[in-house]
């Protein structure tokens, strides 16, 4: 028996899957899922599934590391699990710099996924620790990385670049990378296979909306473009997240004068872990309305239009705010596929969940010649027999909304079953 | 006889129109135009075109104070101009903060112009010293301040805010304002009397690309919303300046490693000065290529397509660069106009004076059912009869391609003589 694990360190969370690698398709068969979120909070749960049964509990995980132990004794419990048999440990790892392909990771590849933890300091950093972990209590299986940002390695030069010095640019690394990669990949591959079209023959606009929020388009089967940037704070806002924002409006968010102003005694300096923690933790909807969980959002906007007023109700003011930085990207990316959009597929927790904001778009979308949202389907989307859900009225050759239950973990382990150099 | 005089202080140019008000329409008569370039360099050069006839010199300019003196020792020369008659002076002011009006400048609103010019470094500045020496040498002129902002202040809350807090968001300004209102109110109206609509039913993308560059989605007659945010730095890319970055970048570009790091020791701090000055002053399409012309950029780009590889052609690279970018835009407003465009208009220097740029961007808004451009008239745009031009095949009823050829200077004379609150 030869097992798969998938491991995904999210910044309080992780979310583990282990599959049964079989020699006939489909090649992967689900074992169990598991998940401890509230990872350095006094509330850890630890979510397991497994043969068709579901167990909680609440645990305390002090940090990435101690959850993963947690997860491995929960496993030694189970006489049907053979550790021993887990031939490759896949870590999710979010920014993987210019890597085109998942790697093994050794002393040299670890080194240089530390260095780029740099530019994802919410997310590397946890999933370094649990490649620790994973080699202390799983020594025998091979730990493999695959990066968010691998997807997006097919966007041409003047589409990742900055407008910047080329020459401190190439130094430094400072380009368009782009995340939410293994989702984009597992997605396109479901797509492909609901549509029954081949994936090099797809133009798609995804959009993977959760608290991390992006969109992508690709065109005939690869990345063209995506709302992310060098970092994942680039783009659409998400819970805790500003998204693009005037490049100047940190200093004078951050400028001891309570207003904006440019004398040298009032501006101060800012560094890099300030500006982070204020663009990336400490804004977004959550900042706008006081909550980070976007189904408040959308139940306490008024839903009667756009706020004319900043005020008068704000889960108004951060639902429409989503909803036009959201629609900024649907327009750009229609235009740079050519007007030819096979579907606009809606991922994620927000994209799953989210039936209001769904018809917001899909409304919004009519004049581009999409389908319209049939509003039954919309607010009864369920995935029992396909990761696929058709929620467009007609069957049309474009112009198809769908949602599709994205999958990280079997993205990983699927990459890994298919590799043949790997097995 | 009425004079108005019109002033537009640019980071270092000064352009000046003198007009004569007449009570019979058209209410405005051209005396003279001037302007003053390369100021601060050692090679300022004075242009005036007065009576059909044009003069140039080479002059000392160091300040846009002495810049202006000059202007004015040269029209005492003329005896047919009485500068007793200037009844307004109109200054434009790039940043107007939440102005919705042009103001009258007197101590309180020149302090109030003073504080906003932390906002728009490079020009706020300049028009301030223009103010001070108009009321030297203009003492009976009436000074008014005419903002680029204040076209945007229809912007709804939910486009101009940013997903940040929004108790400081409020406290200190930190919201989306845009610029180019003069020239976009100009566009405005001159197309509409092309068009022979009503302005109220106008629905218009209108790019205004020099080396500032920035698209405003025009609805009803009024501004939608445009690429520039808090200050001109956001959106597009221009000559010297980055356009939208990730807003973590600039904290990447100016560590001490010479390589992305988070380590205390080496990232260091920056402040709002140095910033600004990378991604205004060098950053752009002069940072990619080396020239800040944009026509060189044209004419060594390949136009075979996109660069497949980053170094080969900077010239190529810079173009298609600045041309994804508008694309973005112009795809995002046609959506966010319902599709319902009646004309996509460009202007500024590059938008009048670049045929090539014109073409590309006519050629991939065909999907969206633009009109075809019609490319002999595309190479031979004039302005003999009227401001506005037409590159488009067909006189459709939607999807118009116009060039207009903007006069900010004019639009401030001009809301200026027909305000009867002023006369």
């Amino acid at each position: 028996m030869t097992l798969i694990l998938a491991i995904n360190a999210g910044s309080s969370s992780l979310k583990l899957s282990l599959y049964h690698r079989r020699p006939s398709l489909p090649s992967l068969h689900l074992i169990l899922n598991a998940s401890i979120s509230n990872i350095q909070s006094s509330d850890s749960q630890f979510n397991l599934s497994i043969d068709s049964r579901h167990f909680t509990d609440s645990i305390e995980a002090k940090d990435h590391s101690s959850a993963f132990a947690y997860f491995i004794g929960t496993i030694d419990k189970h006489p049907s699990i053979d550790k021993i048999s887990i031939r490759y440990a896949c870590h999710r790892i979010v920014h993987g710099g210019t890597y085109t392909n998942p790697v093994r990771i050794d002393s040299q590849s670890y080194a240089h996924i530390e260095h780029l933890s740099d530019l994802a300091p919410l997310h590397n950093g946890a999933a370094l620790s649990v490649i620790q972990a994973c080699h202390v209590h799983l020594p025998n299986a091979v730990p493999m990385a695959f990066f968010d940002s691998t997807f997006h390695q097919t966007i041409p030069p003047h589409i990742y670049s900055y407008a910047i010095n080329q020459d401190i640019a190439v130094e430094r690394g400072l380009r368009k990378y782009g995340f939410h990669g293994l989702s984009y990949a597992y997605i396109l591959r479901a797509i492909s296979e609901y549509l029954n079209k081949p994936r090099e023959t797809l133009n798609l606009i995804i959009l993977h909306l959760g608290s991390g929020a992006s969109a992508c388009a690709v065109r005939r089967g690869v990345s063209l473009d995506t709302s992310m940037g060098l970092t994942p704070l680039a783009g659409l806002p998400g819970a805790t997240r500003s998204g693009s924002v005037d490049p100047s409006l940190i200093f004078h968010y951050t400028n001891k004068a309570g207003r904006i102003t440019h004398d040298p005694s009032l501006v101060g300096d800012i560094g890099v872990t300030e500006a982070e923690d204020i663009l990336n933790r400490k804004s977004g909807w959550k900042a706008i309305s006081g909550s980070s969980n976007f189904k408040d959002i959308v139940e306490n906007a008024t839903h009667q239009g756009p706020p004319e007023n900043l005020g008068e109700n704000l889960h108004n003011l951060a639902f429409h705010l989503f909803l036009d930085r959201i629609l900024n990207y649907i327009g750009a990316y229609h235009l740079k596929l050519g007007a030819r959009v096979d579907a606009l597929v809606f991922a994620g927790g927000i994209g799953e969940q989210s039936p209001g904001l769904r018809q917001a778009i899909g409304d919004a979308v009519q004049c581009l010649q999409y389908q319209r949202i049939d509003s039954q389907r919309n607010r009864t989307v369920t995935f029992e027999s396909s990761s696929v859900s058709d929620i467009g009225e007609g069957q049309a050759d474009e112009g198809r909304i769908l949602v599709c239950k994205t999958d990280e973990q079997f993205e990983m382990a699927q990459e890994c079953a298919l590799d043949e150099n790997l097995w």
